[in-house]
């Protein structure tokens, strides 16, 4: 019985032909590479107080949570990060999970009934899409922050209930959903508005609460925020904010919540240690935002085609999946850690590089990794 | 636009009026209760070992793993943390996630190919049900452990690839499938086993390699297994473990091990340093299986209904949902922490009061929790 694992290995070839081989490559504790790469936004994972937090808990509580949060898992650390996520993002309630994956997939079935329409962009994140096939229902997917396309869907059925599902920041090509805009739509409709605020979060709003807020919608009560806590909060785990209605119904019936260990008490603790640090001070921030638009700069005047960035994510066209794994390779070979993404891993068949802005990196080193990514890239110059 | 909040609302009130309200009860980090509700199996979600493992982890690489696993995500404890998997379950690879919940979602999406038939236990975790529901194939669920309906539904197909998908030991009642009649029903058929080992992982099996290898099926070339490093590993995360082939097609295109942030360094330590501890000594097991077998004796004695317990779980049937939270609050109440399991989290209508051994709890703070349980117990006793 292998005919499944010569079926795996001709697949294999077939991804080999193609370029689309992944590697993984561990890194060391100090790999020496400029980061340009991870989600560590405002570089709060190797934070001392972050640190310091996570250690105590790990101390009092043990490793892991021991169960799930409605039987072992719940500890008061889980309590006070939830009351600070609800505070910080204006919503009624918020609810951790042990992933932004679990918690998205959690917050499209709490918001699906058996008749709702799924209107979701093309750009949404793996998670959300397969939150909207759990659902069984089938979407109707828009093309990318496509207002019209979206009013259409919603006309399309215009007495069912109805979920408008984004991101705020696109992780992909890192640019900014209309978010007030779909809100206004949705209104119109009776729909809800499911956001993945995961890049934005700590990131663009006031105190860095997020995509939604900076919309002038944090609380709106037919608006939901999902969340991971790995990016600017430099630990893990997910969070649904809203409601306190829906948390509830989360509570009670949520699956992926219900049946699923919950995150390690220090985690919890450095999620919150770090969500305090990006909350009390907008230095890391703005320092962000500058780097972002230098970023930009830098590439285009040098003829790389670059989406302007919304927030930490820059995203560079790449001739083609060899190509851009080429062009990362060569950056890593500088010291230079760069996001490389083809198909099927991206929405349209472009290849790109991502540049996620780490403002734990030095200035220095920052801007020396702009200059190894523009001399390693491939001439021409790729273009959209 | 709040008639969802409304909806939202009036569901709650059915629930309640059901008996069917759930309530987190965060602990303190010396919340003085005995644990019999977690699953830190081998309590070594404490042992200092694992503490200092996590701890060290922690100050060398920060709080979270700051990306994916393909980008910045994989650190060398990753690595190893996988090789010490797969040459404890003795298979050719293995691939750690963030959660059990993701690898098992992960697991079936991958063995499954167009016209597969899924043969899936009626007792089977959220986790796997949902997994099957991702693939959008209607499964044939088989009732528990019932080996005449898998040879059936195998035969009803008898060109199409099939896998069977069960637990080893079910969390339900603690109950083991005929892991190696399934096998052997399986290869007559072409067909896979997919095996979620999570609650036998470090407690069945030689050196606690888990129930596939209690099985003797440790390795075999169609054998998948999967497991959660949350509980004998006292940690977090999961895996996947199987063929090589498997892993790199994994590694390739599976989605939620793609696009999800990367197990926290600290925790991924924590499992490495537990898997040790677990793997060189059976002292632990041999104390699990003895309170296991007492705490079956004890409660039957009393006129209880338990199943007999093939790992650390024994389930205990209660009169309905209401009187299962009344048991088990008043365990609480006198200091023992019971998991309370009630429709719709049970595969049946039946509500149990479910009994997981911690040996890390003092044996003389076990057995007196094992007379709260008698005492609190209703009368006359519950039967299934
Ligand atoms: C937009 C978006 N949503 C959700 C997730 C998933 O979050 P997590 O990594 O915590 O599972 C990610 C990234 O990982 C993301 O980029
Ligand atoms: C049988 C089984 N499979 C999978 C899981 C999920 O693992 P995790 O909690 O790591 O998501 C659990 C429990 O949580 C479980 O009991």
């Amino acid at each position: 019985m292998t005919r499944w694992l010569d079926a795996l290995d001709r697949k294999a070839g077939l991804r080999a032909r193609a370029g689309l081989t992944r590697r993984l490559r561990p890194r060391a504790a100090s790999d020496e590479v400029t980061d340009l790469a991870g989600n560590d936004y405002l570089g709060l994972s190797r934070h001392p107080r972050v640190i310091e937090a996570a250690a105590a808990a790990l101390r009092r509580f043990g490793a892991g949570a021991t169960g799930s949060r409605l039987v072992r898992g719940s500890t008061e650390l889980h309590t006070a990060l939830e009351a600070a996520l609800a505070d910080w993002l204006g919503t009624e309630s918020a609810l951790v999970y042990s992933s932004g994956y679990l918690a998205n997939l959690g917050a499209v079935r709490a918001l699906t009934q058996p008749a709702t329409t799924l209107v979701t962009d093309a750009h949404n994140h793996a998670s959300l899409v397969d939150g909207v096939r759990l659902t069984g229902r089938p979407p109707t997917i828009t093309p990318h922050n496509d207002l019209p396309a979206v009013r259409a869907a919603l006309a399309a059925a215009p007495t069912a209930p109805a979920v408008v599902v984004t991101e705020s920041v696109f992780s992909v090509d890192g640019d900014l959903a209309p978010l007030a805009e779909l809100h206004a739509l949705g209104s119109a409709h009776d729909a809800l508005l499911l956001v993945d605020d995961a890049h934005a979060l700590g990131v663009l709003g006031p105190s860095g609460a997020g995509g939604v807020a900076a919309a002038g919608l944090a609380g709106a009560p037919d608006v939901v925020v999902t969340a991971t806590l790995s990016k600017a909060l430099g630990a893990a785990g997910g969070v649904i904010a809203g409601p306190a209605a829906l948390i509830r119904h989360l509570i009670d019936t949520g699956r992926t919540f219900i049946y699923d260990t919950a995150l390690p008490p220090a985690t919890t603790a450095a999620a919150l240690a770090a969500l305090e640090l990006a909350r009390a001070d907008d230095t890391g921030r703005a320092e962000l935002a500058a780097r972002a638009t230098l970023a930009h700069a830098r590439l285009t005047a040098a003829g790389l085609t670059a989406a302007p960035p919304a927030a930490g994510v820059v995203s560079v066209t790449a001739h083609g999946p060899a190509e851009a794994v080429a062009w990362a390779a060569a950056c890593l070979d500088a010291g230079v850690a760069v996001g490389c993404f083809r198909p099927p891993t991206t929405p349209d068949p472009r290849s790109r590089l991502r540049l996620t802005i780490n403002v734990g990196v030095p200035r220095h080193d920052f801007e020396r990794a702009l200059d190894v990514i523009v001399k390693t890239a491939p001439h021409p110059a790729p273009v959209s």
